[in-house]
């Protein structure tokens, strides 16, 4: 079994509410010098060792992520 | 000014329903060898010098995660 971490961000430009959101909120609870909040998705996937990170790139381009507005990130995660 | 990475997981045990769907829509793709997928949120915040890693930890307790059921990492992203 392999495993594969993806981050999937928001692309350059791109609006981002819930990280509008969550920068409101923190100010609201007092939180200062907050000056940036960006919220991505952070997927793990566990797979058979004869899936590729090829593999996984087409499935964040079909599925996990939305590449019109969305950049994603494969990591090969050695640990697992 | 710094930036650091949150990385919010579904604690142990806990149901990741959209880790789930997301698992059965890469089956019904016709995907193989798919056998896990955990869903969790990738965060960047851009904050002042002066908010520590204390801090940030504080605010994932407080609002950007929840600590009943998800575990936060925080990581402090030197390249920013």
């Amino acid at each position: 079994m392999k495993r594969y971490n993806i981050y999937v961000t928001a692309k350059q430009g791109i609006f981002n509410p819930a990280g509008a959101t969550a920068k409101n909120a923190l100010d609201n609870l007092g939180f200062a010098g907050v000056e940036d909040v960006k919220v991505g998705k952070y997927l793990q996937l566990s797979v058979a060792d004869n899936v590729s990170s090829a593999d996984v790139a087409e499935m964040c381009e079909k599925l996990l992520a939305n590449p019109v507005i969305e950049d994603y990130r494969i990591e090969d995660d050695d640990a697992a």
